[in-house]
């Protein structure tokens, strides 16, 4: 309290002079693998995020579906960083990079200077070019999101449980996702679940297991990153638990009433937006060259052409992998970047010689269906059923920060395994 | 789905013709119990409550001070119910109250029936005819509420760590809490152990342990429902912990920039409202007398005077008990007497004799201070110290609903007690 300089754009005050200040843009997978990669360096670290938690993305669906409560999949950045005093946290929102005078601008004025940079910004939806669509078609990407969608869902039932007109209560009772990668297909089948299973004994005009849940993909088949068997079992497991899986039929209009897609025009007052995903605006702070999905194409040691000082890492950068094929947007893929680059950082530091450039090792591809399948393309691998479902389970309980998270996201499964209950069926207000 | 009746009045569809029709307005602690009780009854139960969420409200302040997740203390009502086919449940929000007609009026036009009325609507928060301080001072009564309140908390701590104004960083660090009764008394105490213990080590500019936490009571002493001996152990408990208490002093003034009582004026950007409640406005929807604090007096049987099919139970009611002193308003006094007007009102279907005037057994008063001491007057015993918070906590963990909570609580408060940690320190946006 004492200690505080006179600049808003003051360096943290554990600062020593003249050391080497490296600033991270998003407290993400990348970016927290980044700081931890270098753990031992002589640097000064400021994380820069504008939400105070690091959120655990590939379990957001559960909580969108009442699965899971908020504070079981994410972590105060503060708390994870607490024993680096060499790393501060910074709650801002970042809105420029001046890559002149080599500081991040902040929204509020301030200006953080760096002498290396990563940007781990990841991604938000995109609606190619219908972004009209968003508020009647959310996607799922941070807390809010996911709360948002849990009322959603939750109200729809409610609501139906009132309605009197035939019309407006299957139009109630007919959810549509979006999009049929692993977002989707988890989504639509957990809906599917709580409304076959969870919910029918909690309502008494209503028959929740007549809801119909509707996932559209564009393409001839779901999970197209997994291997086609794998894709056929999903939709077979899916349409199992009442879920009808529409293929290679593109959605062109989202609206309060519900969407068009094919010659099809379905009423509905749940849509759910798993469809694209855009780059964080990196690029447009940068001025630097950007796939059609806004994503940083960067060299290959994940530096951005012509500065050498800045890294990027995650969803926010397009590069290929060793087979040429992108790397995909999942969070090992960002984790393998954080740690190639916080290596980078401290090799150049060392004046060692440059790394070799990033390669990408794939270890696999996961998605859950409803509560005891999933499937799983780890490669020559593949995976399907509930043996599947107990690797992804038991995977993501031990990717998950912290002794306490992997007890109670344990336990919360548990009971819903032996119970049929979602604990989270919580509806609260505000946005 | 196909069993719809047309008018928007209409009965939930399992009712048979000619039943008794009990609504219930409000799932709180008095309206389940009463539910609870009428079990077996030849009857058809409606409950009404704007909330798809029975709330545990003595733990809310843990969700407030980010001790554990809004799902640990709520359940869905729909859920408590599902195994009562007799009993509905209905979204919906009250506004009155046709007593000739013998319905309940809802936001929506719609009106539901009753034989029996219970009305169990709990109270609010009152400002004694300041009503523009509630913006600046928020009270403790809902989810949204807590997680507000803990917004508010953790977003002052960071803003505090980027502020470099020194008044400006005193205020933020200042932390005021209105009212000596248990809430007041929990939060104030909550706080001051997290600014002391939970976060010193997340923060790199400011030293968290220099936060102020002010506790301002009106009256001469802390905990009025307690004896004075442990009035003045947990006034001492909380000084320990940090806590400036005030006593005897009342506020005069609450804004943005903080608020003024007696002759001082103090800067604090952080200000929590425990001092007053008002309750519902059952006894408006009736016409009915009410007391001071807008709660319904009532017959020695719980009936309202001059129509014997309406009760009321819990917060909204001002009764006296078998000391002359008013009933108070809490959770154990809300369950006797729904359990009491369900047993009137089964009695009064069999024919029986009306029930003996309520009578209140008073098993005591609780309130913790930190995470390791409470008080406890249970009348002939008075407990303080660390023994006390065992007590409270088995106490609170038996009373929760449903196992998986109560594991769930239990582990959340072996993490904060053993790792000194809080798992729900999330910001989250929204109201």
């Amino acid at each position: 309290m004492s200690d505080t300089p006179s600049a808003s754009s003051s360096p943290p005050a554990s600062r020593a002079a003249g050391r080497h200040r490296v600033v991270v843009v998003g407290g993400g997978f990348g970016g927290l693998e980044a700081i931890s990669r270098l753990k031992g360096a002589d640097v000064d670290i400021t994380l820069i995020d504008r939400r105070n938690h690091h959120l655990f993305q590939p379990l957001l669906y559960q909580v969108a579906t009442a699965s899971l409560a908020t504070s079981e999949i994410a972590w105060p950045i503060r708390y994870l960083l607490r024993d680096r005093p060499e790393a501060s946290t910074l709650l801002a929102t970042v809105i420029g990079v001046d890559t002149q005078a080599r500081e991040v601008l902040l929204e509020d004025g301030g200006r953080v200077p760096y002498d290396s940079l990563v940007l781990a910004t990841g991604a938000r939806h995109a609606y190619f070019g219908h972004d009209d669509w968003m508020p009647y078609a959310p996607g799922l990407k941070t807390l809010e999101d996911a709360t948002m969608i849990r009322r959603r869902i939750l109200l729809a039932f409610e609501r139906a449980e009132r309605e009197t007109d035939p019309r407006r209560q299957a139009a109630l009772l007919t959810f549509v996702v979006i999009g049929g990668g692993p977002t989707g297909v988890e989504l639509a089948g957990t809906i599917a679940e709580m409304a076959r299973v969870t919910l029918p004994p909690d309502f008494r005009r209503i028959d929740t297991r007549r809801a119909r849940v509707l996932l559209i993909e564009g393409g001839q088949r779901l999970l197209s990153a997994f291997d086609p068997s794998l894709s056929d079992y999903a939709r077979q497991a899916l349409e199992k638990l009442g879920v009808e899986v529409v293929l290679g039929q593109t959605v062109s209009e989202c609206s309060a009433q519900g969407v068009v897609y094919g010659d099809t025009r379905l009423e509905a007052d749940t849509v759910l937006w798993g469809a694209g995903v855009r780059a964080s605006p990196a690029a447009e702070w940068l001025g630097a060259p950007a796939d059609r999905a806004g994503r940083l194409l960067v060299e290959p040691d994940l530096t951005v052409p012509g500065y050498p000082e800045i890294y990027a890492v995650g969803d926010t950068v397009s590069i290929a992998g060793p087979d040429g094929a992108p790397v995909p947007g999942i969070a090992p893929a960002a984790k393998q970047q954080g740690r190639y680059v916080g290596a980078a950082i401290k090799a150049r530091l060392r004046g060692a010689p440059p790394p070799a450039p990033f390669r990408y090792k794939h270890s696999g591809n996961l998605a859950t269906i409803g509560k005891r399948k999933a499937v799983i393309d780890f490669g020559r691998i593949k995976l399907r059923g509930p043996l599947a479902w107990w690797i992804w389970g038991i995977a993501h309980i031990y990717f998950l920060i912290g002794m306490r998270n992997r007890l109670s996201v344990a336990l919360s499964w548990l009971w819903i395994h032996t119970r049929g209950q979602r604990s989270a069926r919580l509806i609260t207000q505000g946005k």
